[in-house]
C-alpha cells in the first residue's frame, strides 16, 4: 500500500529537522553552545537559510529542541538500563550507573547555553526522580535497602550525590562514586 | 593609651561597610537579591548616597561583599562545629549536618543574582572540601569510615549529596540526608 501522502510530508518534516538537530549537535561540541549560527546550522544541514528559518526562529530555538531530543534520549536510556537487569537493587545500580555516565560525559555541553532552566528539563528530572524511587521502593520490599527513609528522599540524595559525577576525571572514579551512593542505600547494620 | 587616629578611621570604616552589609542582607531578604537599590542601601545603613558610593560602586559591588561576608561565616560556623565534637566521625557528622542546614536555610537566597559566581565562593568551596576530606581521612584512621575509596573523591560526594538539602522540606529530612550521607561514608560490610 503506497503511503499517504500526509505521512510521506511528516516523515520529511522529522528529516529535516532531525538532520538540523544533529548539525546543531556537530556544531556545539565544535564551537560551543553559544558559538553557533543559523547559517552555519543550515550549511551543516544541507538546507537553504529560508527553510532552517521556516523550522525554528532562531538558534536558541534550535539549542532547546536538540536539548529536548538529547534528554529524551537520555530517559531512554536509564529505562533501557532498568529493563536490561534482573533484581531490583541491579536494576537500581544499572540506572544509577547510567545517569552518572551520562552527567560525567556531557559536563560543560549545555549547561553554558542555560538550557538546565527549560520546562522539558524539569519533567525529566521527574521522570528519572520517580524511576529512581521506584526502584528504591522495590529493593526495599526485597530486604536490599534501608527502610527508614522514604523512597523519595532517597532517590533526591541519589540525584545529587551522582552529580558529583560530572567533576570526576574517570569512568573509574565514577563506578566508584555509585558505589558508595548505593552503600548509603542499603540496609544499615544497627549502631 | 588614646587609639591611634588611623586605628580609628579603620574602625569607623568597618563599622560603615558593616552597616552597609546589614542593610543589604535586610533588603534582599525583604525584597529578593534583584530588587535592592544604592538610594535604598543607604537610607537602610543610614548614610548618604554619596558616602555609600565612596565605599562601592554599585549595588552588585555591594551583594558581592555581602555573600562574600556571609560565606566567610559559614567557613567559620563549619570549622566551629568541626571543633566543638570528639572523635573524628562526630567532628565530620557535624561538619556535614553544619553545611546541610546552611544549604536548607540560605536556598534561593543569593543564586538569583549570580553570587555563585565568584571566585570568593570557589575558594570557600575548596576550603569545605579539604575540611571534609580532612576528617573523612581521620576517621579513616580510626576505623570509622571506608578506605576503598580516596577522602577527597567521598569529600565530594558528600558534598553533593548534601546539595540535596536546599529541596527538603524541613530540618528533620535534613537529618535523614546526613544520616544517609555518612552511612556511605562508614565502613563496609563485606557483600
Amino acid at each position: 500500500m503506497p503511503k499517504l501522502w500526509n505521512d510521506t510530508i511528516s516523515e520529511h518534516r522529522h528529516a529535516v529537522r532531525d538532520a538540523v538537530l544533529d548539525a546543531a549537535a556537530a556544531l556545539v561540541h565544535e564551537h560551543g553552545p553559544t558559538g553557533v549560527t543559523m547559517s552555519q546550522l543550515a550549511t551543516a544541514a544541507g538546507i537553504g537559510r529560508a527553510t532552517l528559518y521556516k523550522y525554528f526562529p532562531d538558534v536558541q530555538a534550535v539549542l532547546l529542541a536538540w536539548h529536548e531530543r538529547q534528554v529524551g534520549g537520555h530517559v531512554q536510556q536509564l529505562a533501557a538500563a532498568r529493563d536490561a537487569a534482573g533484581e531490583p537493587l541491579d536494576k537500581l545500580a544499572a540506572v544509577l550507573r547510567t545517569y552518572a555516565l551520562i552527567g560525567h560525559r556531557h559536563h560543560g555541553t549545555d549547561l553554558a547555553a542555560g538550557l538546565h532552566r527549560g520546562p522539558h528539563l524539569a519533567e525529566a528530572e521527574q521522570q528519572l526522580l520517580a524511576l529512581i524511587r521506584d526502584l528504591i521502593a522495590d529493593s526495599a520490599a526485597a530486604g536490599d535497602a534501608r527502610t527508614d527513609v522514604d523512597p523519595a528522599e532517597l532517590a533526591q540524595f541519589c540525584r545529587h550525590a551522582l552529580g558529583a559525577a560530572a567533576d570526576l576525571p574517570s569512568e573509574a572514579a565514577v563506578d566508584r562514586l555509585v558505589t558508595v551512593t548505593i552503600a548509603a542505600i542499603r540496609p544499615q547494620p544497627r549502631q
